[in-house]
């Protein structure tokens, strides 16, 4: 039975996983959009059916699961709603807008007594990470030692604060460094460098392990991710991201996109068939509500003390059962 | 509307194909599957019908469309029987086991006055050549002037014959040359070297292009394959086929597979997409039958010469015009 | 007039000076070599005359130019040796075993009034680091913003302790990234990694660029020196260190040297070649005596600090008018 | 005792090598030059004696071994010169500007009953060409079977001929073939391709190797040579040709040099070094007056059925027991 999913936003990433939904999922179909902009949600329907009240979306009974790529203020508010109708939800990071926001998904979903978000930390599902992943349980490596992570964009836009490369950049770090490492953080210190806003930030977790991220919102030559892990015994790391390699005008080489979205095409497109697939067998795969929560917590405590140039301890909660082995 | 795809053959390449429409393809549910083993069938089918007759499963009126992955001397029966059905086909390469029978294909949609036989080519799907193909397109290395492409497998089956080398591994390298130059070949030449069954085949096309090709059945390390292009500003060529790199144990690299499937994991799945895509709005693309009679075509006039050391000249009929900016 | 040259200590690093000196030096001839252990020195000589007193050496009058390769202890009092007889010295690293001794060869050079010393940081002559410094010198990446070095051993010998990592192994990082950013360190804080020693060392300069640096003396797979410079406009590393691509035995890639010696074989030899052209024209090139008291007294602030995980306030004195422009 | 050398001819490479010997050689000094241009001459002798007549040159006294770098019309009678002087020679390749000239350098030398002439086919001494060859050697990629060159110049000066590109540009191709291999060339086709003068020549050896070599004299984008060796277990391929690799604008990469000159001065600076490491002993190592000959017999039969599309048959005369092992 083909799952129907809703998407709620259809801005550049809404448009997208409707698209996905409607051309490149198995076993789903897109059933409704929902956008303030009725043109909008018009152009990422194409034919389903398009809503302007988020709510009456998420009531519909032909929609089954919810893909939620609206605003990020808006987000605890429909995944509230999701997990009141009891609805598989795929949330945009970041979770909530606040990490206190995020821990009411959290509760919300500890009150149901099971799991119905996933949040769209991308990266997961990315070919590059996974194998990082698996070749550090195979034992090759040795025990994980340091994460190196680098992850420059092109050119900050201008309505990007210094916070925001924290909140909207480097979260994607920390949910994947988690993730590779299966580690918590324990305290994080900024070092900004240079005139544009790059920071080191060098994170340690529960297991000593190190983790070095150059954030770089304004690199200068295109959107670039990579990341290298260390063990004891090697090192695995990102292979450059291009299928070709051209020699003309002079110069071997390759091109970067301008932005994440030719990077990781493959991921949010393996993301979203992993999501339907968990969703109709009523599980949750990815990074769980409370994953989004740990996220914003840690980025909220990295930004308390950025500007002083203080390491941040970082104190979390015990994750609660219903997330352990997730 | 869903279409309802059959496939004929549970082998390896069967199950694959059966596994991509059931769980990775959009728009398409798999309906039954057809094998001499009816374990075989069933393990594939996963709850879909088992038929052991394919003409059977053909004459099935659920079934819209059609995945040939029998034996290769069933190919053209099967195909033909679907042509008379008015069914899509998707047919692994070989068209038909002669060349002969491959016309017979290509006649019987001249009587239709329409095609819907798609040729299992799978590297034209894949990522590294297409980009390769959309480079030469855009002028930034001029116009082609050689293709050098590399075919390595581990090793041969001792069931490998000689001739099996042109028909069975290098039709692949026929087929994605014609696609990428948009030329048609005008003879070849084949030097063997070593003991152990390695040719470099030269072509020569139309456009005054070469075309060489190491057809290395003994490799002796893995799947390899690789191609570059050679233009008149510049050349493109695949990048390393891997998605992270390792250090570890003295030694800096990654890892070859053992066979072609993980290399072409994704362009198998591209394929099977594109391939229902089309079939849902009546089209075909990829490779027509035409491009599959053409290639037995050429791989026959090589094998004829293969082993007297002479040049083959091919002389091929013109493209009916049904398969003309095909 | 080829350059009579005489070496200090006959261990791997003076056996190695003392053969480039006859083998692979223009300008310059092997004329006698000291070492505590006679029979080593003879090895090293090949014919040259042999001593078991340093100041006898020094003091030979067809001796006019000295390398010291001899214990640490001792680099400071045969370069004070050489700097009263008036001949010119390539001092292996360090130029003294404390940052006061090398206070006092600046010391004397200033008496003087001329230069004589050359430290033997060997990584200003490797032809990756140079083509860094001057690419960032073009202007291609902008200015620059953050170094990222990685400094990987096989493993560390056992009589290996924490502060040698740092006295040992990273002073080539504060060195290269002194020269490669023209900048000098005002701070410096240690992060460890993992159960083996691996630190990460955080440095920020003067000019506001941070220079990140892994050093991992139990790397587990071989010697691997990396580094990666960020600029405003783009990035510069190194290409991988190797002439060669091999596919054998299911993977593809090279292979690490167990140690140092292979990778900068080149740069000791344009280093010495170098040094030779210098000091038959009375200059110095390379990393002056200033700039070995720096790197030692840099490195004393890191190992007063790293146990404690404090941030090291760097404060130099300036530097003296002599060594500027150098 | 240091080797008084001699240079003949100052052009571009007369004159590197001149500065080679002056400024990167051990064991050598420069002691003249000659030109038919005084004050080339003078500008590459830098203080060394001034020649203008080869003959006087190669007679005087103090000069101990000669390089022969002027046209190649000369080479033979200046190298038969220096035989009957009994002076070590370095020719620039060719050997001759025929293969009957080549040949007569031969007879002299078998006459003297001693080998003194070794041709400068500097690929030797190339670091990658090297492990290419030790790597064959140490069995990891098993026998030979196939080796594929490529061989790409930026653009083709106006007076060049469709037959330089055999006799100036491939010529380096059947050298170091020939000496990777360890075999001789049986037979030879030329596949010319595109409109400016592309050629695929595929040799044939006497082991039954199949070399491949792409000879493209308009590259369009820089001058880049490789070589990727087939064995029975494994390949072994050059690695790209750059020390480092830069991010800017929108591109991974490296450029490639305009000339060859910068690809192979290190090869240049250890040829040299060799030749006269090897003349202060009385032997002969690179390629030798065999070599040279053997290089341009075959390239004359290559020439001789170029336009033609014929397999070209060689036939060689046995080595003389003079260069036997050599």
């Amino acid at each position: 039975m083909s799952l129907g999913v809703a998407v709620i936003g259809a801005g550049v990433m809404g448009s997208e996983h409707a698209r996905l939904v409607r051309e490149e999922t198995s076993g789903a179909h897109l059933v409704a959009v929902c956008d303030a902009d009725p043109a909008r949600a018009e152009a990422a329907a194409r034919g389903a059916r398009v809503f302007d009240d988020a709510h009456a979306l998420i009531a519909s009974p032909d929609v089954k699961a919810v893909v939620i790529a609206s605003p990020d203020a808006t987000h605890a508010e429909y995944a509230l709603a999701c997990l009141a109708a009891g609805k598989p939800v795929l949330c945009e990071k970041p979770i909530a807008a606040t990490a206190a926001e995020g821990m009411k998904i959290v509760e919300a979903e500890l009150s149901l007594g099971r799991r119905l978000v996933q949040v769209g930390f991308m990266r997961r599902f990315d070919a590059a990470y996974r194998e990082m992943r698996r070749t550090l349980a195979s034992g090759r490596i040795g025990e994980a030692v340091l994460l190196h992570n680098i992850h420059r964009n092109l050119a900050a836009p201008d309505w990007f604060t210094g916070a925001m490369t924290v909140t909207n950049s480097f979260v994607h770090e920390i949910d994947i460094s988690r993730w590779l490492l299966g580690s918590e953080m324990l305290s994080a210190q900024v070092f900004p460098a240079g005139p544009a806003g790059l920071l080191m930030i060098v994170m340690r977790t529960a297991k000593d392990e190190v983790v070095s991220t150059e954030v770089n919102i304004n690199g200068g030559y295109g959107y670039h991710v990579h990341a290298q892990l260390v063990g004891t015994k090697g090192t695995i790391e990102m292979a450059p991201p291009t299928h070709t390699l051209t020699n003309a005008a002079g110069e071997h080489g390759f091109g970067f996109p301008r932005d994440w979205i030719p990077r990781f095409a493959q991921a949010y497109r393996d993301q979203m068939q992993a999501w339907v697939n968990a969703a109709r067998e009523g599980m949750v795969v990815g990074a769980s509500a409370w994953d989004g929560y740990v996220t914003s917590a840690v980025a909220k405590r990295i930004v308390a003390v950025m500007d002083k140039g203080d390491a941040a301890r970082i104190a979390l909660p015990e994750p609660p059962p219903l997330y352990l082995g997730a």
